[in-house]
């Protein structure tokens, strides 16, 4: 039991970042959930993001804007096309044009930031390594690669007062495990947001890697996802 | 000799940053400077890093928003008083109230963004670890992390195209050896920027911790300076 222990939960509003900030909040951690204004081109993220914020009793939510569109480089933020109808195998051949240049590095970074002016000494990120489609900044090595940084780089750190620790609880989950996870803890995943690019209706495509990945968790799980069953 | 290669420079605008990015220059880089409008008090430190890239022969000046005020924590950003009168002999004592959370790990992880989309894979940074006010993320054992970190987050550093180099070419250097350093790439020091704390006619203070260590640095070269000069 960790209570009153402060966390910074980063919360994109999707199936993983959400369960994992119920998984922090089952833990007892007073939870601040930081979410990125970073040019997507659809809003309905940062609206989930705000949505599960509020249901799960963070003590407070904050979404920073930092324009990486500035730097272009991915479809997620320009005007590339969102690659379509690809197989989980297909996603594991090689990074896709969705990758947003070293955003978990800067997301962490950010997260870090406020934790150390919060004076929390965990960080809880929902990268996943195994249906992960790809991205290097998912990977174990890149988060110890990144606690280790953290801890040489803040004066908390130096002055021996803190140790940060990167949780990533989904690292070596699949995602009908996550969807199981988050059912167990008693998630409403309806308030959760996964795709890449929504119709102008607001309605996910079913047909972006991550509306498939989303889809194959919740088979895998045997279960209904609310977001679907509501349209 | 590296004609044509592109490098990502950070610029705050001040002594250091400009000389680093000189010194780039003169080592042939395409330079791409990099400026974070983070929420300073101030905003002459801007207008000096807009004067030297373009003074510099930058390819591109790009000033990245990101309000790190939402976060709070140093007197940069926030309205804790800037120390005045401090020796650098006192500065050296301790993680001083100037300190933003993180900065530097911010900053390097954006620089690193950036490079990756322009298949950049030099990153240049004017860290300077003797004259340094006590800041963990200026420190080399922080740098190397950083770089580790790096050829672990990218999709060029997995895939084996980019290796990253961060360069911290006045890491060891004194205030004074920064100077004439600078001096003798022929940058005019006039046109930099340092104090924290200017009053309204937009003059240096002459007393907070980076005017301190400014003077220092032209009166160990035995320069005037510029800036104080055109008073």
């Amino acid at each position: 039991m960790t209570a009153d222990r402060k966390a910074v939960c980063l919360l994109s509003g999707g199936l993983d970042s959400t369960t994992v900030l119920a998984l922090a909040r089952r833990e007892g951690f007073a939870c601040y959930a930081l979410s990125f204004d970073y040019g997507q081109r659809h809003r309905l993220e940062l609206e989930a993001a705000a949505r599960v914020a509020a249901a799960l009793g963070t003590i407070r939510h904050e979404v920073l804007r930092i324009d990486l569109r500035s730097f272009g480089g991915s479809a997620l933020t320009d005007d590339i096309a969102v690659p379509k109808g690809r197989t989980p195998v297909e996603m594991a051949g090689g990074i896709p044009v969705t990758y947003v240049p070293a955003r978990n590095t800067v997301f962490l970074s950010c997260a870090l930031a406020w934790a150390e002016t919060l004076e929390a000494s965990d960080i809880f990120i929902g990268v996943n390594a195994i249906d992960y489609s790809g991205y290097p900044d998912c990977r174990p090595e890149f988060i110890e690669a990144f606690e280790r940084l953290a801890n040489l780089a803040t004066k908390a750190g130096v002055e021996g007062r803190m140790r940060v620790t990167i949780h990533t609880p989904l690292i070596r989950l699949t995602k009908g495990d996550i969807v199981r996870l988050g059912h167990s803890l008693g998630l409403d995943f309806g308030l959760t947001w996964s795709c890449y690019d929504p119709d102008p209706a607001g309605r996910p495509c079913r047909a972006c890697d991550s509306c498939v990945l989303r889809a194959k968790g919740f088979e895998e799980a045997g279960l209904p996802d609310p977001v679907l069953a509501r349209l």
